[in-house]
């Protein structure tokens, strides 16, 4: 049996189909032979053990264990039992004896950790460099940087070695690496992740983020950990995730043309305007945002406050162990270590103010479309440069979470070069789903072959039907149709227009008598002496359904109203009582074709 | 014309009966002159302007507005144009060029500012005797501490001076001194009011209260200056406030009785007590809740990070100007100097884990009732121990901000010992409107003289009509009313039972056959050919209305009903298709009633 693809559903189709979980820890070792980066894992778990686990996963079952025999990597700050956390420094390794929250939930869920994976020590760094052990070949080209600081789990999942693998991300880690490795990097809203059993960078903006080679499976792998823990103390509670049906006209954000930033590389500006103009020409609009500002707030991520709290995560160890550090790393830890509290506090006011100032910005957009990175670096421009151009990586990312937002970096095909581009959709917390479900239409738009591998695009994953079910589907038969006179009563609580029906022949429809604006009264028969009647369907949630049933006058109500394609929905009736002196139009088949007819009568006069 | 009381509902009865604003101004002179008591205000306006603005006030409109010709007095760390702030530090004093943003908007409500008033410096303190001006009398008795950090602010109203007055309440300020005054002390949800042009204490922290004889002048006040302001980069938007109607069966927790502190005051303890068996006897449930992390919360108000805040805001001042710090605050002070940024953020990380750790107590209730101040202290008391009694006057204020929570004062009658008791009712963020419902009827209950006047407590204001709107009235006739099989379907949904009711006679009732459980049917006649039938009305949010008309199966549907009193609202209708072969039962003039006929039927064989 040949080795499956290493998406997830295509893992999924290759268990389904009969193939074994231990074929597929074979698999992981041969790719990783293959491979042969011994910058990758700082360590690996034992073949024979994984082999075991594997055997023991019991039936194939997706309901009960949706990560079933998933293979993935863990980067080396979060803790898995029995394998040393070393962050990069080996001086600071340690052996824990209980998983960290988010991998307990994946092994729960049925995934299985292969090893942990090489990083920027301390996750300090978006370049993937810093690090004692062998540094992370970029997948695609290896003379550029792997990126940071997760890059032994991007490339871990860019060459197919796991199908997803576990980031941290503070300034861009789990963005950076993805967008360099032509893969998805999901960096949730800050707290929907626990961060219970990860060494903290910046504990106020640390967030576990999830590699994977496709949108689906980033989602998947986050709908699996993701929930509430009462042991993170910046966990929140988000309810369930959400795959949104995508809005069809989104604003999109994305940088003032002017404030651009790409540092000489022609290439990737080109590919980023490509991006836009596929978004565009999927009916979102494009809105330049002044970007003067977000620029800012990425500068105080390593000015003051916040280098003082990655210094405060590791205080005790830096003040007796400073020798154990990386040089650049030290150099960073250091200019932390006089900081006062008023150092501090006054940062915590100088972000706070930038988010009161953007707070309309972001308000005025549905989400922002970024480059994930304005270029590509070889490594020996990093080494020339190394902190002028760690910090050129992160224009994009590193003011993402001190604004509170979360993100999603995704491939958008291969440049003129070859080399890979990508864009990371960013959106206000919470907004999770939304920026997910727009990453998956880019994805799939630019269908390349997945990461570093031959493997292909997957077919989309349907979407959740709790998605569905959240919200209340609506039909509207008269003066609420699209352009109709009360549509803004719908377009205004954000309803959203799903689909045109028809209702089943159980109706009849009358133009209400001494109604301003004018509108039909629909019934239902006792029997199907009606006619089929044109309907739209609207989506609303709940409060607006709510609302807006609380509006509707008599002799208008809300009820039943059963489809013809045999479903049913809530929707517009009249009461009896009030059609008695109405007219009939049930043979028009619709309201709109009954207007129309009237106005060719009111015309008519004028015409001839 | 003898002066009225200066509640704000008498104050606005005296203009409504011809009575001139210049009058106002005068009789705020006399109290002044009678009170006679220096400690209360740093500066007063000039009196001829100040009876110039008052005839320049236009006409008497509320609805314009709503203070119109209301004294008040500000606390002298907030911002008045043209009048110096010293934060009762002489040697910081300045004179602004503009008002703060509540002092605007009060002002463009029609109130009037009569003066700045003495505080504890740089409101620092809870006891009102830090200030290098005279010390406030407390207004109720002279040998006691007046409270503080407002404690000229709240001695101004209690002695009836101004109306109400403004105060700032970083870790009770805006509390005790109301508690130890017998008025009313607002302290809004962090953000609910601005703080542009207020000195900081804790930035993180602070916010702007309002002292009231009445909580209704406290609730108009904080009405009037309420909203998000751009200028301030802590500002939130609660949307607009809203004195809820409150809801009957309120779960109010208390401290466990082993962890309340009253320092040897029985008195006070005794009074607590008698409030707590008035809020039972007012059909609330009490709930003693562990308070010992509590109290470790506001214990870390005085330890580390949020003491350097303070120093963080007046730094340069104080690094050149030490000499001018009154001596308690400047060890305070002076305490933080060498704070790290790293004890900043340890002392962040330290609230966040309590935060988590007391979120679920929280939501275990729907608000916390604690006494306002452990007890009373002398003068002479605090002059023995300034730390630690003016640390025990904040065991129930001090935890409060850091818990981001919203709280207001109330007078509860005189104790045995003819001193004043109060309590203070706290919640989480945005629920200022319910502790502020239940404080007004815990008022209404005790009505005893206003402040340390002999004016009475007037009747209380009507509820803003804007608070009905939000809730939709549904009226139900089966299988939904009380203790009937659905019922649920509302109580679950947070439904408020509001009455019982007729519809008009225009109805008729069927039994809908094939109905499990058995429901029945109303529906419209053309004319009155029908009967008044029995129905509840019941009140729900709109998302709750929402998913509740999303559930209802054909056919049934809700519409709008006639009452029998000539209003309508939302309510049970069937589709006519659906009564064709089901039985009326119009004449029983209810569900109920024909439910019971029924079951007296299949009764009958037994009992004969």
């Amino acid at each position: 049996m040949t080795a499956p693809a290493f998406d997830i559903s295509s893992l999924h189709a290759f268990y389904r189909n009969g193939g074994r979980a231990e074929d597929v820890i074979q698999a992981v070792f041969d790719r990783l032979a293959d491979v042969n980066d011994p910058g990758i894992f700082i360590s690996t778990a034992d073949k024979s053990d994984l082999l075991a686990k594997a055997a023991g996963l019991g039936a194939f079952d997706v309901s009960a264990k949706p990560l079933w025999g998933i293979p993935f990597a863990v980067k080396d700050n979060i803790d898995v039992v029995g394998m040393p956390t070393t962050a990069a420094c080996p001086d600071y390794a340690y052996t824990p004896d209980k998983d960290a929250t988010v991998v307990a939930r994946l092994k729960e869920a049925g995934a299985i950790v292969i090893g942990k994976t090489n990083l920027d020590q301390f996750a300090t760094g978006l370049v993937g460099v810093r690090s004692p052990y062998p540094i992370p070949r970029n997948a695609i080209d290896p003379k550029l940087v792997p990126g940071g600081s997760s890059s032994g789990s991007a490339v871990a999942t860019a060459q197919g070695i796991v199908s997803f693998a576990l980031g941290t991300d503070t300034a861009g880690s789990g963005r950076v690496p993805a967008g360099l490795n032509n893969i998805v990097g999901l960096k949730p809203s800050l707290g929907a992740l626990s961060t219970t059993g990860v060494i903290p960078a910046c504990r106020t903006l640390d967030c576990v983020s999830v590699f994977a080679l496709t949108v689906d499976d980033a989602w998947l792998v986050f709908s699996a950990a993701a929930g509430p823990d009462e042991t993170d103390a910046y966990s929140r509670d988000f309810g369930r995730p959400e795959l949104a049906a995508l809005p069809p006209a989104l604003k999109v954000g994305v940088p003032a043309r002017a404030d651009l930033r790409f540092f000489g590389d022609q290439a990737m500006a080109e590919a980023y305007d490509h991006t836009l103009d596929e978004l565009a020409s999927m009916g979102h609009a494009i809105k330049e945002l002044p970007f003067a500002d977000f620029y800012k707030v990425a500068d105080l991520l390593y000015e003051g406050a916040w280098v003082a709290e990655r210094y405060a995560a590791v205080k005790e160890f830096f003040d007796t162990k400073e020798a154990s550090f990386h040089p650049l790393t030290r150099k960073i830890y250091g200019s932390a270590k006089m900081l006062s509290a008023t150092d501090a506090f006054r940062g915590l006011y100088t972000l706070q103010a930038y988010r009161k100032q953007l707070a309309p910005i972001l308000a005025s957009v549905d989400l922002l479309c970024v480059p994930t990175a304005p270029r590509h670096f070889t490594v020996a421009e990093l080494e020339a440069e190394p902190i002028r151009e760690n910090s050129r990586l992160g224009s994009y990312t590193n003011f993402v979470n001190l604004l509170d937002m979360c993100g999603i970096a995704v491939p958008c095909g291969m440049r003129r070069d070859g080399l890979p581009s990508s864009v990371t959709l960013l959106a206000c917390a919470g907004k999770d789903g939304l920026t997910a479900a727009l990453a998956r239409k880019l994805q799939q738009k630019n269908a390349i072959p997945l990461g570093a591998t031959n493997w292909r695009l997957p077919k989309p994953a349907p979407l959740s039907i709790a998605t569905q079910e959240q919200l209340i589907d609506l039909v509207v038969v008269g003066a609420h149709l699209s352009g109709m006179g009360l549509n803004h009563q719908l377009t205004s609580r954000n309803a959203r227009f799903l689909r045109n029906g028809k209702t089943s022949s159980a109706y009849r429809l009358y133009d209400l008598q001494g109604q301003l604006p004018s509108k039909p009264g629909l019934i239902r028969t006792g029997n199907m002496r009606g006619g089929e009647i044109d309907v739209e369907i609207w989506q609303l949630s709940p409060a607006a359904f709510g609302s807006f049933v609380a509006e509707i006058p008599a002799p208008l109500g809300i009820g039943t109203i059963e489809l013809s394609d045999g479903s049913s929905a809530k929707g517009f009736l009249v009461e009896a009582a009030a059609i008695e002196t109405s007219l009939d139009i049930t043979s028009f088949g619709g309201w709109r074709h009954y207007l129309n007819s009237q106005s060719a009568v009111a015309r008519e006069p004028l015409e001839t």
